[in-house]
């Protein structure tokens, strides 16, 4: 069964079914030609709208349809967190293959709603239709934040230290980790269609097995957004400067230190790369430190606190429910660089500097890196 | 030069050169984790998402660039003036085969820029991301309107007179104009690649010449939302319903009976029907009443009055530029009919109820209306 066989209001309705009651504010909802909400007192808005699109974003063979509902708002709750404000609404918008199975829709929706109201975000609107091509899933949030207390990405000063939530790198290796068990999983198929070989020794077992494992693939299909933290951050007064890291803690350094005309420098040391990630990597021959910091999806928020702020972060620590790890500085220089111990002494290099054309922007996490990484400037020793 | 040639960035510095300067309300603008806006005071907001999808609601083959990104702003503003409300911002979410040309994604920016502009739109954010497959531009806009004058579906009650404004028909008219024509160049473009015969006869010049032509095309692919009229009727209270036509007069009036609880007769013959679509249909034998009001693309609206409230409607026709036509009357019946004269008298016919599967929702017009009419119960003569 799928949604070909259903009309368009009948699937409006089981979206509708998965929401709570609308709140008081919402004057008129879903059903009419618009949403009409009361806007909330003594507050600025905050809208952000991000698209999630087959192909390019994830892949429907490993990713289940209720992450790919709770990726589609957590992309979105993860921008409000990085601008400090709390999600009010949001707009769900579906190009659906016709050949989607019902269920699948159903699940779509429910990891969306899930995720929705664990914060308080109610789905206002939306738009139907169908997708000769890809599933895309295009979700518009709108937030509050109090007047001034809007993070943005320019005010970080030189000599602000920089802050990175959580762990990086974990959403990274889980994707890889997935992309691995898929393309397993082909092999096994393919090779079952013939002759009934063993196949459960080197990369599968690994994948399976390893510590921290499931725990990276989580994060990879279904990320926390910070908003907690974001908000934390904003009405403390701690941050001078914050950023999601959707694009990588590479991307985030050379948006603050754009934005801000600041250079930055990383320490490789203090980076709170995820264990089971950190072992993963190394198990392969991959560079922790590159993989971590140019691959996206990881969703903690980069903060940049001035000298007489740092008292304000650490209250925001005690209160909050994530560490927060010192990564960095900001410097007079516009140099992003990351310092890193190696044989023979301290270097140097150059941050990634992200992708640079659209072609293969905005594709998966390590399409970026790969990207990235044909960017990255020769070490310099010093 | 295709968009794969420019980094996200310039893409999006290409977008922002084609937007006038921010507005004092905006506080931050394109090039954040989101914008932040300052609300307007003492107004209720007005939300709205729509996508057009290439393949399913445009055909690049002969929609301009520009026409798409027109239609794209223009779908939105025609929810908002159904709802009465004043447009404000928009956001702009495009994902884009990586084969665009250069041109015309500007193209499309300036149709859609220019379309913002003139009805006072500021663009506050969006995303750009590739799409393996067909173009999909998604847009979400808000508006604002005072407290208990949004106009909504349901205020409708037996006696109310509904009217259209402008007239009905010439989108779909000009979409099989730009169909024809289309399918008549493939057709040439086949022959002069064997012998150069003549093909300037039949339907080519009966597409070139007929009167109204131009105007049904231009209809079709550059839609003037009502927003004025919207936002006069809201202010005049003078509607107890409204309705925009973007799925056609038949679904309007399913759609305003099914919310306000009461049957619809329609009159045919006073049906505001475009002169050179009705010519256009009546040629090819096709009944202009059916074909106009089962497709979409009007973008009119369909308004119903209270009988104490005529004396505003007329106010509001006097200030508008448009006019609004009487075709029709609630009653208390469930019904939603259509009366027609045909030869041996009177018929009143159930009008077609719409698409019934999402296979064939959110079609091309012509999708709708096709599927429409497996669902039109027979005439009942009286």
């Amino acid at each position: 069964v799928t949604i070909a066989d259903f009309t368009e209001r009948e699937l409006v309705m089981r979206i509708e079914r998965r929401l709570p009651p609308a709140p008081p504010w919402l004057l008129v909802g879903i059903g009419d030609d618009a949403a009409v909400v009361e806007p909330e007192r003594n507050r600025v808005e905050v809208l952000s709208v991000d698209a999630l699109v087959e192909g390019i974003h994830f892949d429907r063979a490993f990713v289940p349809p209720d992450a790919i509902g709770h990726r589609a708002l957590a992309v979105n709750l993860s921008d409000l967190a990085a601008m400090g404000a709390a999600p009010r609404l949001a707009l769900l918008s579906l190009a659906l293959p016709s050949a989607l199975p019902i269920a699948d829709f159903d699940a779509i929706v429910d990891g969306f709603a899930g995720l929705a109201g664990r914060h308080r975000t109610h789905v206002v609107g939306g738009n139907l239709t169908r997708s000769p091509g890809p599933l895309v899933i295009d979700v518009t949030i709108v937030g509050t934040s109090k007047r001034r207390q809007a993070l943005t990405r320019d005010g970080a000063r030189p000599g602000d230290e920089l802050f990175v939530s959580g762990t990086i790198g974990a959403a990274a290796a889980g994707l890889r980790m997935l992309e691995m068990r898929a393309r397993l999983a082909t092999a096994d198929a393919a090779q079952d269609a013939g002759n009934r070989a063993h196949r459960e020794t080197g990369d599968a077992s690994a994948a399976s097995v390893s510590p921290g494992v499931e725990r990276c693939i989580e994060r990879y299909l279904r990320p926390q957004p910070r908003v907690r933290l974001g908000t934390l951050l904003a009405r403390n007064r701690a941050a001078s400067a914050c950023i999601d890291l959707s694009d990588g803690l590479a991307d985030g350094t050379h948006q603050i230190a754009q934005a801000s005309r600041v250079g930055i420098q990383l320490d490789a040391q203090k980076l709170p790369i995820d264990p089971g990630a950190r072992a993963w990597f190394e198990a392969r021959g991959l560079d922790p430190v590159i993989e971590s910091i140019c691959a996206g999806d990881d969703y903690e928020l980069l903060v940049a606190v001035g000298p007489r702020t740092r008292s304000r972060l650490a209250a925001v620590a005690r209160h909050g429910d994530l560490p927060l790890t010192h990564i960095g500085v900001c410097t007079e220089s516009r140099a992003v660089t990351i310092r890193r111990e190696a044989v023979g002494g301290v270097t140097e290099e150059a941050v990634p500097s992200g992708y640079s054309h659209f072609r293969a922007a905005e594709g998966s996490s390590l399409d970026e890196a790969r990207s990235a990484s044909e960017h990255v400037e020769g070490p310099r020793s010093r």
